[in-house]
């Protein structure tokens, strides 16, 4: 149906051991690439040996920024067949990026075939060891060789995978996260909503400002008001106050997590109420103080939860839980990666086996 | 006095007319290179021919947008010589975006060095006919195979450049501006003040809508209230009110422009009121309604001056001077340009000749 060319490598890398792995160090041996050239649109999808990119010094992705990116897994069951999890969002969102960004969009089912494949031909790089699993990397460059700031007119759209370490060697542990109350990652009417390189190129500061006070994360407030929660370095955010799980909004400024969707519907399932609405630092800081702050967890595809165990706000620390992981955490944790690695039946219907 | 090395190339391309140019799209013979390594610093710089950049697909540029560059130029002056107008300006506005997004600094010595020489080596390719000029594009890099959100720990900061053609081939063409309701470019905490890539990247999306009404460019608001004035695509913003000169303050999400800088001089300098404040789209409305709205400019290295002779908000055109170039602006851009070709006496020490 789609002509997808595969050479394949004649020099296969050594794949390092499962306790070495961490995170993005180590690439697979293979890379879909589809390229994109004004007047031609997206064409040549091809699995190559991965290997370098060569660019012209004045190609665009170097200036001004235009890039999309999408971060998912692959994961080997108890069965020991390979599995994706909600891909075809990844590339949902992978075009609405793309709008905001003026990139082309590209063919979502080109581009899951494509990846398909790759997993298919790499299937040895997905670890088995407990909670690891291939981390897979689709992302757009603007590679146009032209400094007048426009669209770019030539693309690549590049999938790399890196198989990666359990999240949590320890078991699960809380982290400590800063609230910033200085820079600001996103604003309405900006790039928050999309997955695009400045969003996290902007947010490095705040970042190392929590880093160097010992925390985590930076949890990000609102650009205009600097007073309504919006998410968290790689993460939604969710509290669960006086038994209710509340989570921001998707209010154009916070990246709409496919784990945080994921998580709203088995609260949903279970019975947990639920609520996506405006949530300010100070009602959390209330609730804090008249103890019905339960529970505060990040989502994401690396993590699956974080659960937060210290939040910092105006020099105030808040102690959550006593530190300790909640109930809900531990249930949507359980549920999520007992799907993912086939010990729990996928009744959302969320899981792609090859 | 800095360890340079240069190798020339054996094979010069060929200089295209200056008639041709246009702007970004040629590139001289060599570019100065320098490289940070974590632990070892900057080091190994040299200059060598023009040639690509070749980078793992993992390099931290394709996904964290963690970059930043500068714009200037250098010019061939009536009496033959090369000249650089406040090129450590650059250097310095590079260090301050670098500390911004987390990039170790350069030795802005070291850098006005490299570029010294790389003009003198490339000399040959700075334009000679009227208007024309070679556009210096330094830029910085992160170049760590890694797929962790974190500083890189690798960076190359590169310096190349372009012959450009003349900005006003038939003369000043005052240019039509739409003010941006919908889209932010940037917001007070964000990367506003630095010149990096999303900045850039996120400034597309109101250029297109602007150029799809046939608007040249965007005029951007401030993220928080969608109200005070901060800049254009690329260039800050004057306005002349009952014989005052104002500009929006450097209010942290505004580019600090060197042109604009230059302005404020030579406005002070030859007696012309000037106010750095800020100033809302509403008092510019206002000052249009009551007859006060006397010259509109733009101010940037690309054109040095850009009159504006339309600008759009909520539906409404204002006609500005009748769309002709104002007095002051006709001034500074003789001023600037006069100084910048070496036919005025630079009394401003902004100058350096190679
Ligand atoms: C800024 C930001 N927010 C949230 C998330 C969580 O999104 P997802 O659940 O799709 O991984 C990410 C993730 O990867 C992120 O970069
Ligand atoms: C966003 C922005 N504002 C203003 C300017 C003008 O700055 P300068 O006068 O230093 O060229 C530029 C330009 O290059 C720019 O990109």
């Amino acid at each position: 149906m789609f002509d997808i060319k595969t050479e394949l490598t004649t020099n296969p890398k050594e794949k390092p051991a499962s306790e070495v792995l961490g995170f993005g160090h180590y690439f697979s041996d293979h890379m879909f690439v589809l390229d994109y050239t004004e007047g031609i649109g997206w064409h040549d999808a091809r699995i190559v040996p991965y290997q370098p990119i060569t660019l012209d010094p004045s190609a665009m992705i170097f200036h001004y920024g235009q890039s999309v990116f999408e971060g998912l897994k692959a994961y080997v069951t108890v069965d020991k067949q390979a599995l994706l999890f909600r891909p075809e969002q990844n590339f949902r969102r992978l075009n609405r990026s793309n709008e905001r960004l003026c990139i082309p969009t590209i063919d979502e089912e080109l581009a899951l075939e494509g990846l398909k494949q790759l997993v298919s031909v790499d299937r040895e790089w997905i670890p088995s060891a407990p909670g690891t699993s291939l981390y897979i990397r689709p992302f757009i460059i603007a590679t146009e060789p032209n400094l007048g700031v426009h669209p770019s007119k030539k693309y690549q759209f590049i999938i790399i995978m890196s198989p990666s370490g359990s999240y949590y060697k320890e078991g699960i542990n809380p982290v400590k996260i800063m609230v910033e109350e200085q820079f600001v990652r996103a604003v309405k009417g900006g790039t928050g909503e999309a997955k695009t390189g400045g969003n996290y190129a902007s947010a490095l500061k705040g970042q190392e400002i929590a880093s160097r006070e010992g925390y985590a994360q930076t949890l990000w407030l609102d650009g205009k008001g600097n007073k309504n929660i919006e998410e968290v370095g790689s993460m939604n955010i969710f509290f669960k106050i006086n038994g209710t799980v509340v989570t921001p909004a998707l209010n154009g400024s916070i990246l709409p997590g496919i784990t945080r969707d994921s998580m709203l519907h088995v609260l949903k399932s279970k019975g947990v109420p639920v609520e996506e609405r405006n949530i300010s630092i100070d009602e959390v800081v209330e609730a804090y103080n008249n103890g019905t702050l339960e529970e505060v967890f990040g989502t994401g595809t690396a993590a699956v939860i974080s659960p937060v165990g210290e939040l910092k706000y105006l020099g105030d620390k808040m102690i959550i839980n006593e530190g300790k992981i909640g109930e809900i955490s531990q249930m949507l944790y359980e549920t999520l990666t007992g799907i993912q690695y086939g010990f729990i039946e996928d009744t959302f219907g969320w899981t792609i086996r090859l």
